[in-house]
């Protein structure tokens, strides 16, 4: 080999299991393609359009995956996160979430000139920017104005102030209010599904007295979009969002698993990081080579994943920068060797999503493709 | 623009910083050369040489800026993380950690190839492995027994436990035994200066012992190379490191700026993630356009930096996948607008840096280069 000198794969379509090189992400995709299934087939049922958000997974062939099945398209949170996709041919695109000052209008105005692409706003400014970006490029741009349904984070207040905004939005024939954007992230992660039951109807009666309030003053939505994969049960039967834009069911992770899911929709684990025990010392520890830089830990540490189940054997206790370190649960049983690869479930899917390039799509114990993890890093 | 879509540059040399599309990693190259310059003068007056860690920056340019200065070479902890840095130049890279199994001592094996390479073993099947794939190679490799200095991470125990490996090393002409490593990273963020101190020399005691005992037994460390850039006043002057490898202090962050640094040798803080408002509601939220896929947050939540100092008016409260909540230290105060730029300093450089694809070196007010974070993702 000759200077530069390139990385090769963690692994090729084709190899065993055992040979993909760790740290490295995996998807296993029969588990993976039935919760695409059971999370399409519910939003049918339901008469609901389901437009998954890729920010969960920042995956091209996912999202075409997704799309194949009936999504009517995606959300992404970052207007630089929808480039990608819109390479990749993705038709429709929500970015689900305000972009601030001329730069980014620039590049919303742009990427609408190639897909349906809409927006959220929360303040007049933003629209100022949006109308003179569009009006540059020659785009064509729907707006939907965010409301605070609890999460205090963006989003108006109330109807009125949806309607002040959609007065500024018609001042400018290129841009097209659309509807509603209502999401409350922090309810998706209550444990027991009476309790998520119960404050995901409460986020869509708050949800739906705005719609009402803008009918009432004449106001049309054509969309009113929301909800996640904690509450989308909920949320589907809601009659209150015409879309809901659920992200992690694609393959879970620890925290998700830790909810109750009582009822009828449930996914399943299909997202894994394989890694490999490093060093042992003297028999006495079991080291494992992922950590911070392939983990996310922010909702906690990754279950180690043994034929199917939580280990009933080992713990993973500490997460180091590289380094993951793994107890015991029962003194004295028996450690993995040197070498040996352990399947962890992340802690968080989002941002571990988001520390990796490659994707590894494995099926009955073989890599069946490696897909690029096209917008990790497109935080802009 | 036609398709494929290309995300312009967060920022071009000569921009204004308030120019810099957020968010975006920020290096502030006179405080960053002051970093360098300090460590380099206090390694020189010990007369022990710096090796620093580049997986703290993962950055070609920031490695070529540390060798311009006298440093004899740099740590990577990845093998895979070498590659940009050899691509680059680098002439002497110490892969300051274990490598398991035989795609891994390949990559190894080839790397030696290239550059002067040094990696840590506490195993004899770690020394099999790099014997069978450099032999393959026709490459020389040194090898560092790291021990276990209170870490209980990595590390063989004892003197006899290096004997041991020393001699499986011995067995094979294309590798050296080229001395210890010797890391403890739990006493580096010991808040007060004293208990840091004592900490530093009961890790420098026990290196040292082994150091002697080795000796007694007719083996010569060439190397013993340590240390970090909590504790590196102390491993200067212990006398046991030829070598010490902090990484941290070209930027420092947030959790580092929590020790006393009562000694000469400080740091300052020279990286920052630059943010923007992105929604203010009604005025009363301030949120921002940096989360969990911008800034990592295991050593604790970014401060906000304003004219040199954390800021006294505002606070960085939590961080969304996404957003930055930003609140008052006190109520009532004036709020910044929308649109807005935030300097945050990260809570923990490594993983923060392991986000980015690039770092904006800025000074005087200007963006002065836009480095590449090549090694960024390289976890294998």
């Amino acid at each position: 080999m000759t200077l530069p000198l390139q990385l090769p794969p963690a692994a090729r379509p084709g190899d065993a299991l055992s040979a993909i090189d760790t740290p490295a992400l995996l998807l296993e995709l029969d588990a993976f393609e039935r919760n695409l299934d059971r999370m399409q087939a519910a939003a049918q049922a339901a008469g609901v359009a389901l437009r998954p958000h890729a920010k969960a997974h920042k995956c091209p062939a996912i999202a075409l995956a997704q799309l194949q099945r009936g999504a009517v398209g995606i959300c992404v949170q970052k207007a630089s996160e929808a480039i990608p996709f819109v390479n990749a041919g993705v038709p429709d695109i929500l970015i689900s979430n305000e972009t601030v000052g001329p730069a980014k209008a620039a590049l919303v105005a742009e990427l609408a000139r190639h897909v349906r692409l809409s927006v959220c706003v929360d303040h007049a400014s933003q629209i100022a920017d949006l109308a003179a970006a569009t009006a540059a490029a020659g785009s064509q741009l729907s707006l939907l104005v965010e409301i605070n349904i609890g999460q205090n984070r963006c989003g108006v207040a109330d109807a009125p102030a949806v309607g002040a905004l959609v007065s500024e939005i018609q001042a400018h024939p290129q841009l097209r209010f659309k509807g509603l954007q209502a999401y409350l992230g922090s309810i998706q992660h209550l444990r027991s599904y009476e309790e998520r039951r119960a404050a995901a109807g409460g986020a869509a009666e708050r949800t739906g007295a705005v719609v009402k309030a803008l009918a009432a003053a004449g106001l049309h939505c054509e969309v009113v979009t929301g909800g996640g994969s904690g509450t989308v049960e909920f949320d589907l039967a809601s009659g209150v969002y015409t879309e809901v834009q659920p992200g992690s069911y694609i393959g879970m992770d620890a925290d998700y698993g830790r909810n109750d899911f009582a009822g009828s929709l449930r996914f399943e684990h299909a997202l894994f990081l394989a890694s490999s025990v490093m060093s042992v010392g003297n028999g006495e520890r079991t080291v494992l080579d992922a950590g911070l830089k392939s983990l996310a830990v922010d909702s906690g540490l990754p279950l180690i994943w043994e034929q199917g189940h939580e280990s009933a054997k080992l713990i993973y206790t500490s997460a180091n920068d590289e380094h993951g370190i793994v107890q015991l649960r029962e003194p004295g049983a028996a450690r993995p060797a040197l070498g040996q690869q352990l399947w962890l479930v992340p802690g968080h899917c989002d941002p571990t999503f988001n520390l990796h390039d490659d994707l590894i799509a494995v099926r009955a114990g073989r890599v069946e493709a490696v897909w690029p993890i096209s917008a990790r890093g497109l935080s802009r």
